[in-house]
């Protein structure tokens, strides 16, 4: 049994402590968070729930730790504490930012004879895989990402943010027309304004002046303005009712043209009714990986890119080679 | 430089020579074909053309050897031989005798100190891997996969065996409705019949029976009697215009329930204008991972899923992280 600890436990920790129940290899030892939350918050009375200041006395007790908390400021903070105590595994997402945190990681990882898989998510994550994978497979050709249907936590944020907005959600939403020139192998040069749509529901407070409001999101620069951008208001109810979940998804192609003038396309895509359980499930067979490269005798921070797809299964190698080669 | 050599000069082996063309860290250092051929049948004239015989000589020339030979008699014979003198990547794709192919590349590997990657094209190979990822990140759930539109070599071959048949080709075509049923999360089961059409074209012999050869193709065992099969007689000129190319594709699904209840689908699809040509840019990229591999010790027998994806590109890990992860 992989014995699994999880340091934050907002909607990806949650998460995590439910993707861990459908994977009988592995078994949740406790979840550490810096608030303090009530007996009966887990699902297994089996877990124990600990401040985080517990955790390095948790050293031998845990296999792997899952870091759950956000990338803007809890994991550059925690990421390298972690690692030095214990095997990580992260969904670190600022991409800009992924290479200084992967140097912090591999540093504090090797110092404590760990492996910190970073940046385990779907994108970056399983996107980023298969934008190698193809790049490496096609070298001529053009490579492209859209996102969505989903929410985007940022630009919703942001809508919030305005005045005489009192809920609101942003749907990023890949244009169909985009999508098929891809496929057609056309190898389109594509604007920003192009790829996505920028969908949005707002729930005005009483007595706002929704034109204004309106003007503002579609005005509001780089996250709106270089966009079509869709501003829908509905009613308090119809917000609950249809706008609290989190569906994300996306697509990643690759359009390449081999030395006889043949088109090839390769595609990857992700629909997903919820964001942060999809995630939880990525992180949890990449603790997998981490916990069997660390008893090969592996240290330091991994990417998706390092890790033979056969470590994140539990199934052997034989039955690996039997089944579903 | 990548040094390599082919073994093969069929569709494959011509389609790796290109391949390699555009692949800037790797050079075609000989081609090994069994028949005579002639001077000038290569395109590069800084390549060497030998019998297969002469391999042994070459071994302090080449790095990887990649075996382009078909895999029911070719490569369960070329294979080991070849495996015990240089790195070797192969696509091996007989899917019920990969466990013992494995077997016996993995110790004539072994035997030779050297690295053979066995079954590195799309299916088995990239579709292996999608099947694998997925299956770890959504335990539970169903995974699906579905071929073309595309020729089978298998099914053209038993048109044409039969009585009063000229020419004759066969795409597979997935059914659009069995995709969207896949899609929709339904986890739908799926017979035979529901995911695969079976479209025939095919040149009848002056003075033919088309009724018996359309009746015979219908009910031949194994290949069409259990597909919806599909049979269009075309005239020779037509056949030659618009039925040579060799396009092929397809899609790996995956169908799966978080520990919610939530729905998440995962696809990977092919759209080939030429298979060989794909195939043979797929060995070249597993070709440089067999190199990287050899060159830091390892030996015996790899699968796709034993190979961290960033050795199949020519990029920098630094370079992967900044740009594609």
């Amino acid at each position: 049994m992989i014995r699994i600890g999880i340091v934050g436990y907002g909607n990806l920790g949650k998460g995590v402590e439910l993707a861990i129940s459908q994977n009988e290899d592995m078994k949740l030892v406790a979840v550490f968070s810096r608030r303090e939350l009530g007996a009966g918050t887990l699902k297994s009375p089996d877990t124990k729930l600990l401040h985080i200041s517990k955790a390095p006395e948790m050293q031998n007790e845990i296999d792997v730790m899952i870091l759950c908390g956000g990338s803007a400021t809890d994991l550059p903070e925690q990421g390298p504490m972690f690692a030095r105590l214990f095997n990580t595994v992260d969904s670190f997402d600022t991409h800009a930012k992924i290479p200084a945190f992967y140097e912090a990681m591999d540093e504090a990882a090797k110092a404590g004879n760990n492996v910190a898989i970073i940046s385990a998510g779907w994108d970056p994550g399983l996107f980023s895989m298969n934008r190698v994978l193809a790049d490496a497979v096609l070298p001529k050709g053009n490579g492209y990402t859209f996102w969505g249907k989903g929410v985007s936590q940022g630009h919703s944020d942001a809508i919030r943010r305005v005045k005489g907005v009192k809920y609101g959600v942003q749907y990023t939403v890949p244009k169909e027309e985009a999508l098929q020139k891809v496929r057609s192998g056309e190898n389109p040069r594509l604007s920003t304004r192009q790829m996505h749509l920028r969908d949005c529901y707002v729930v005005a407070e009483d007595g706002a002046d929704k034109r204004a409001i309106e003007e503002e999101i579609r005005n509001m620069p780089n996250y709106f303005a270089d966009y079509d951008t869709k501003v829908t208001f509905i009613s308090e109810d119809e917000f609950f009712k249809n706008h609290t979940a989190m569906p994300h998804g996306g697509f990643v192609m690759r359009s390449g043209i081999t030395a006889d003038n043949s088109n090839h396309i390769v595609e990857f895509s992700l629909k997903l009714d919820s964001n942060p359980m999809f995630t939880a499930s990525v992180l949890v067979a990449f603790a997998r990986a981490a916990y069997k490269l660390s008893r090969e005798g592996h240290k330091g921070a991994k990417t998706v890119l390092d890790i033979p797809l056969a470590y994140l299964s539990p199934k052997t190698p034989e039955q690996l080679r039997k089944e579903f080669i």
